[in-house]
């Protein structure tokens, strides 16, 4: 099988990129599990910031991982779903919270500059939304393939963690209906308010997203299929992302239930897709942790959270960077010369 | 009733400061509430950061409230109950950790570093341990007043926050035995594993707790006496730092089972006294959870920890920075231009 890389020139690519990423180091693994059993505390009391830096290690195949520069991604699109009233927003709310985050005044900004990431806002032909997925396919191959590549191209490649974020009014309903597509099960559990939707609103989506599958259930179900026919320009950016950043083990932090439903065609594709991978936080949203229960993660933080933009992802960011400290800069007991028992 | 402040010249003084300390500011707290609801973004939809945003606003008097300086104290003592086996290490690791905060080779430092506060440790006479509270009590009036006004003493007047932290080998013995006496129930559920007790050390804790509690069941349990029967000169400056914050409306974070214990004997004197306090982190030791309900609070973050040092409390106060930039940053829906729907 040829070595497949970006910017790709089909789906089909997607499929065959998918089976063909790097590993995660478990020499490298091993040595920061060491370390951390080396310094000056009881083994293990450091928690799941121990757990933070083997996996770091692993990503970055060295035992002692760091954070020279994290990179913030946030896409945003416009969806033809809304033309069935599965939100409470207008889509030109989409355009403005760009220009917000442009000028530096959303949470995603603060957050950035909190923890130190450096961001990007791309907006994905926000005039130009996608189809309205109970009629057609949400995107056409080519729009697919050119998200794709475009969440791809916007990496750095000299990153040393990558936090992706989202904004698209009505991407909850999208969220949702890749995740019942993947996963299955009653479409009314993956469904929320998102932003805002009351209980006909919720309805609305529910309605919407059963239709929708019922219009596609005979197209084929693989990963690629139900992100180009469900999906939405940032869904598939994200998934581009992620894969470019695996290409280069780059690890990822993403963000509430958007973000990880976003890549949910990717698990569908080849489940150790998304090994490099951290949630950064548990989303409000009531299907983010069947979804996590879903693909076999756990959430880095649980905060009540339900902005999306990345926030969740960057706040995890400040833990991360936590952990590597203590994990680099700590004496060992022969160091400090304390007793280890 | 005069105004009580440190130093105390008595326990009694303590006694009559817990009853008359500042209250939270209610107008800032609305203030607050009313500017998280004008930010661009759902309202709710950062979950507990805008919570944590009118905390600081209430405590520091103002609706946009900042971390100038954060202040982090840890404090370090040794325990006669170390006599009773209660710890598989021995007490000259309690110096030895000392040094190792002083050297910046903790965990502590790490973490101060990277959520930028500035540290300072202070070891409470060290080579002159308590009493053995199976004996006698721990401390006589006077130790327990000077560890109090210690403590008090080391806070930065300036502080914008303060983080408290403890290292004491025998230490948990200590906590366990303070929740035990205000809180009551069964000893055995208020004793965990601390540093690395096995089976047979968690029975001498059960057991030494016990006899310690029935040696002192004559003494008056108001809080004061339980701290200084029963407490250790960490507990004691953790209790003085708390109250000398409060007199001058600084919030505080306190770290995990020990150093929440350590403010148990303030809660049974006034539950009020720790209305400005949080706490960083849900510490693995079973007695916290049980305590955090026993006193009505949630810990800011729950990341299978259980090292002590302030670690916990160190790494909230980053989500904390991070929920300030947020509050004080970001825009409004006025200012931004979006429509808030």
């Amino acid at each position: 099988m040829a070595h497949v890389t970006f910017p790709l020139t089909s789906l089909s690519d997607l499929d065959a990129l998918t089976r063909d990423l790097p590993q995660v180091d478990a020499v490298a693994q091993d040595a920061a599990r060491d370390r951390q059993n080396a310094l000056t505390k009881p083994p293990g009391s450091l928690g799941r910031l121990e757990e933070l830096a083997v996996f770091m290690a692993g990503w970055q195949q060295q035992a002692m991982p760091q954070i020279d520069m994290a990179q913030a991604l946030v896409f945003a699109g416009n969806h033809g779903i809304c033309a069935q009233g599965v939100n409470p927003f207008p889509q030109e709310v989409t355009a403005q919270m760009v220009q917000n985050f442009k000028a530096g005044g959303a949470a995603i900004n603060q957050l950035c500059r909190t923890n130190d990431a450096q961001l990007s806002v791309i907006d994905l032909d926000l005039d130009r939304p996608t189809a309205d997925f109970t009629q057609g396919p949400a995107m056409t191959e080519a729009d697919c393939v050119a998200a794709l590549n475009a969440g791809a191209a916007a990496l750095h490649p000299a990153a040393s963690v990558l936090i992706l974020g989202e904004m698209g009014i009505g991407n909850s309903t999208v969220a949702a209906a890749l995740t019942a597509a993947v996963f299955g099960g009653a479409v009314q559990d993956w469904v929320g308010r998102g932003t805002g939707s009351d209980d006909e609103g919720l309805r609305r989506k529910v309605d919407a997203i059963t239709r929708g599958l019922a219009r596609h259930a005979a197209t084929p179900q693989d990963g690629a299929s139900i992100l180009m026919t469900l999906g939405g320009r940032e869904q598939a950016a994200i998934c581009g992302a992620v894969l470019a950043a695996r290409q280069r083990r780059i690890p990822v932090i993403l963000d509430g239930f958007i973000c990880t439903a976003s890549v949910a065609p990717l698990f569908a594709l080849a489940p150790a897709a998304l090994d490099h991978c951290l949630i950064g936080h548990l989303s409000v949203e009531p299907g983010h942790k069947r979804l996590l229960d879903a693909i076999g993660k756990t959430a880095v933080l649980d905060f009540d959270m339900r902005l999306g933009e990345g926030s969740g992802a960057a706040l995890a960011l400040g833990i991360l960077r936590s952990a590597l400290a203590c994990h680099s800069g700590m004496a060992t007991f022969a160091e400090a010369g304390v007793a280890d028992g």
